[in-house]
C-alpha cells in the first residue's frame, strides 16, 4: 500500500474530487439503494483504475472533469463485478467488510450490481463520452472471451506460451489498457499519445497476471497474503506450468516409444 | 402461442434477417463461447421484446436495418439478464433445455452473460445507435431499483397503490416501453410518434403485470403452467395484498380501540 501512496502522489490532489464525481454518480430515489450504496462506500478499495486513469490524464496534458468521468466509469464497472463474483464465489467478505451477498443476499446483490452498471453506462451516455464504452465494452468483450478461453484451453492441457500472452493480454491486461487509454484521450486528442498509453497498459497487465501466476507457485503467504497452489489444483495451466511440461515431454515420448 | 403467432403476423417476414443480425452479433473467435452461443440459439424464446421492436417500427414507417439492431440490442440484453438470473435461482431448465449454469457451471455461465453484454453494447456503439443505449440504459436502472424498492416496501408491509404502480413500472414497464420506443425511433424521427409508443409500452407492461400479478392469487395451474400462491410466501406485497390489506385495517382498529 506504501507503494500504492508513493505511484499516486502526483495526482493526490485529484482523488478527493474524484471520490465526489463517483459518489454523485450512483446516487439513487430509492432508501435501500442509498442505503447500500454508502456500505459499497465504506468498502475502502485500493483504487488502481481510476489511479491509472488520473496519473496518464496527468501525465498527458492534464487532469480535466472528463478524466473524473472516466475514472468513474472503469471504478463503477469493476465495482459492479466484484459484487457479482462475490455471488458466484459465495464469498462472505470483500475489502474487510461483509460482502453484499452476506448482508442481503443474492438476489439483491445481483440486482445492485446491475443498478450500478447502468448509472455507468448513464454517466457516460449523458456527457457523450462515447468513446469510453467503446474502449470498455471492448475490455468487457475481452475479459469475459479471455477467462472462457483460458478455461477451453486448460481443460485439453492445450496451451503454448503465445496462447497464454494472448488469454492474459485479453483477461487481464485489457482493462487496465484501457483504463490508460480512458486517462489520456480525456485530456488530449493526439492519437499518438493515446496509443502509447493504451500499448503501455497493456503491458502493465501482462507483466502483473506473469508475476501473479509466479507468485501462486513460488509465493510466500506471509508476503502476498494469498494462498498458493490454487492454480495447480484448478488445473489452470499458466507460464510456470507450461515450461514444466514442455520440459517434460520429451522424456515421455521417448520412454513409450522405447 | 398461437396468440402470439396472431399478433406477429404482419411482421412474420421480418423474423428471419432479425435472426441472423442476432446470430451474427454475437459471434466471438473462442471456440467454447462459439459452442455456447450456438447452444443459446437453440432455446427457443418467445421473442416478445423483439416483436414489439419489429410490430411498433412496422407502425411508424417500416421496419430497417436500425430495427434489427435494435431487436438484436433488447433480445441481447433480455438473453444475459436470464443466464445471470438462472445462476442466482439456482435454476437447472430454460426454455425447455438444461440452463447454460447446469451444463457448463456457474463461472462460464456468468462471463457468457458479461461476453453477451459486451456485444449488444457494441453492436449498438459500433453503428452510433447512442438513443438506443440511452433509453435500453434507463430501463436498466428503473429495473433494478423497482425491484429492490419492492423488496424493501414489502419488508415493511408498507405499500400503497400509488407506489406498487410506481414498482410495477420501473420493475416490468420500463424495458417494454424501451421496445416501443426503440422501434419508433428506428424509422421515424418524429418525437410524438416515439412518445406515444413508449406510453404504450409502458401501459401494456403495467396491464401485463397487474395481470401477472392476480393470476398469482386466482390463476389455474392447469391454463397457466404457473404455480400459486409464491408471492404471498415471498411476502411481496402485490396489489390484491395491498386491497385486502386496505379492506382488513378498519376493523382491526376498532378492536384495538374497543
Amino acid at each position: 500500500m506504501s507503494d500504492l501512496a508513493d505511484i499516486s502522489r502526483p495526482i493526490q490532489q485529484h482523488l478527493g474530487a474524484f471520490d465526489e464525481v463517483f459518489r454523485r454518480s450512483i446516487r439513487s430515489n430509492i432508501g435501500l439503494v442509498n442505503l447500500i450504496t454508502r456500505y459499497i462506500l465504506r468498502q475502502k478499495g485500493k483504487k488502481v483504475r481510476p489511479l491509472l486513469v488520473l496519473l496518464t490524464a496527468d501525465l498527458c496534458g492534464g487532469v480535466t472533469e472528463k478524466t473524473y468521468r472516466g475514472a468513474t466509469l472503469v471504478e463503477i464497472l469493476h465495482t459492479a463485478t466484484l459484487i457479482h463474483d462475490d455471488v458466484v464465489d459465495d464469498a462472505d467478505t470483500r475489502r474487510g467488510l461483509a460482502s453484499i451477498n452476506a448482508v442481503w443476499k443474492n438476489k439483491i446483490a445481483v440486482l445492485m450490481g446491475d443498478f450500478l452498471l447502468s448509472k455507468g453506462l448513464l454517466l457516460s451516455l449523458e456527457h457523450d463520452d462515447y468513446h469510453f464504452l467503446k474502449t470498455t465494452s471492448t475490455a468487457v468483450k475481452r475479459m469475459s472471451e479471455g477467462e472462457i478461453h483460458q478455461i477451453q484451453k486448460s481443460r485439453k492441457l492445450d496451451m503454448d506460451e503465445e496462447t497464454y500472452l494472448r488469454i492474459i493480454g485479453d483477461k487481464t491486461a485489457s482493462l487496465l489498457s484501457t483504463c490508460c487509454e480512458i486517462g489520456a484521450a480525456s485530456t488530449t486528442e493526439d492519437p499518438e499519445k493515446r496509443r502509447l498509453m493504451r500499448e503501455y497498459g497493456e503491458n502493465v497487465g501482462i507483466a502483473f497476471q506473469i508475476r501473479d501466476d509466479l507468485l501462486d507457485y513460488i509465493g510466500r503467504k506471509s508476503i502476498t497474503g494469498k494462498p498458493t497452489g490454487l492454480d495447480l489444483s484448478e488445473k489452470k495451466l499458466t507460464l510456470p506450468l507450461i515450461h514444466a511440461i514442455g520440459q517434460a515431454l520429451p522424456k515421455r515420448e521417448k520412454k513409450s516409444s522405447g
